[in-house]
């Protein structure tokens, strides 16, 4: 049984349990972040940190958190747990109070959580496969750029997927891709790199932004530019980046086959190269 | 303290706890209720539990509650807090699962939790003196029609309300009023009441419902149609219904006072007659 953190306290996670009144449970207030760990280490730790705390700048939460800290937990999960590969998820919500819609006082102390899983993140049988997605109309809140726990509809459009036998979906607006329910969405057109420009409509995957410079480092040109379903499915490849998926080639959209039902060569050694990257930048 | 319930239990407030891999916790997979309570009786409690159910079938919960059940420890809450006026707030959340973003097996069991919160509803100072109130862009998830608990913005837009010295936002898309961030929006021109149709994009009030039947005996006549913020601060009349607010005036619309700053005439008597009809089918 994993041993997890709640507020301080390493437990086990059948003991791990939180407040009725955590706003987290009754007002969705709380924001996340997953870190992925290759060889008992962290990956690209500092940006999720930097992450973490624009989106409670962003949603006003009060107290700071305390990087040193925070990596002393994160360790500290990673060993006692021994994940050699795998993730650690944290999230951090505006705390307990009396249900009320306004803000509770801004010196509420935060619900602090953060539990590991193992995973096999580099020797992974998805990325050797690839995935089919489908498309789906995206009904997410505006301000997908915060990392906030409102993951209800996410986790319907990936059961929806689920249902009709592919692995994922891309939400979409007007037409245009967004991204997927857990990873940003790109492809691949001659020379250059397709993925959406981050705004308030999509969250800015540190996954995405060190991919984006491993790309140039292999002389693909990165457009951060929205594309149409269309476009995706008539592109030479397509792939997803996130914290856990790397990069991993999209075989399919909707009825179109990609890249010949397999990872195409670039998604490949872009995976490849990032890894390296990753391996080579650990904390 | 207060006795609280979670599953099954009735426990001090302090000791309600739910595990951090609750699907509420982690990815806002819960929908809520909240049911007055008067003379320590209940407000419209099978209207609350019909759209609970609802909520529950378009989210493709698997399990189904059990209403009888659900009635007994309404009540009992109710009793064990002597609960004369206020609420019960109701939550169920998918219950407890290794964090996926695709819904775990339907059998799944549910979380079920609630509390109660003492409040004087009748006699009520906020709405002799009427509220004030700001118009806000709507950024919330176009299922609004479903009760769940993605309330973040909700709880962004009521702080910001009241950082700006007044009491509660209307929130609004292309220049119409949805709703209140936990209420419906009402407006009154002549011996017309208007509010928005129910759709995807707001919640159907079970206040609000029976509201409009009290207007129409009282010779009104109900219209179901979205207004601009224009037309409701040129209205005679406006106000909020909701499970607490039951009817209350509102006296302020961004700059402009409504119905000479207090709350109007007919609200007044929409109020007195909601009330009565409330009092008269208590359960």
């Amino acid at each position: 049984m994993r041993t997890v953190y709640v507020n301080g306290e390493f437990v086990l996670e059948k003991d791990a349990k939180v407040s009725i009144f955590d706003r987290a449970f009754l007002f969705a207030d709380a924001v996340y972040e997953v870190t992925s760990v290759l060889n008992g280490k962290l990956v690209d730790f500092d940006n999720h940190m930097k992450r973490l705390n624009r989106s409670m700048k962003e949603l006003n939460f009060g107290p700071k958190i305390k990087e040193k800290e925070f990596l002393a937990f994160h360790r500290k999960l990673v060993d006692i747990n021994k994940i050699e590969e795998g993730i650690v998820y944290l999230q951090v919500s505006r705390g307990i109070a009396e249900r009320d819609f306004a803000f509770p006082p801004s010196d509420t102390q935060l619900t602090i959580t953060a539990f590991t899983q193992t995973k096999k993140l580099i020797d992974n049988d998805v990325a050797k496969k690839g995935i089919k997605i489908i498309t789906i109309d995206d009904l997410r809140w505006k301000r997908c750029d915060i990392k906030t726990i409102q993951l209800l509809y996410p986790s319907i459009a990936k059961s929806e997927a689920m249902k009709q036998g592919v692995d994922d979906a891309w939400m979409t607006q007007n037409g245009y891709i967004m991204e997927g329910t857990s990873n940003n969405a790109w492809i691949i057109k001659g020379k250059n790199i397709y993925t959406r420009e981050a705004d308030n409509l999509i969250l800015n995957g540190i996954t995405r932004q060190a991919v984006a410079q491993v790309a140039e480092q292999l002389k693909y040109k990165v457009i951060h530019k929205q594309f149409t379903v269309q476009e995706a499915e008539n592109a030479d490849e397509a792939f997803i980046t996130s914290a856990t998926a790397f990069v991993t080639g999209v075989i399919q959209i909707n009825d179109r086959k990609m890249s010949k039902g397999k990872p195409g060569i670039f998604t490949h050694s872009l995976r490849e190269a990032y890894i390296q990257q990753a391996l080579a930048t650990l904390k």
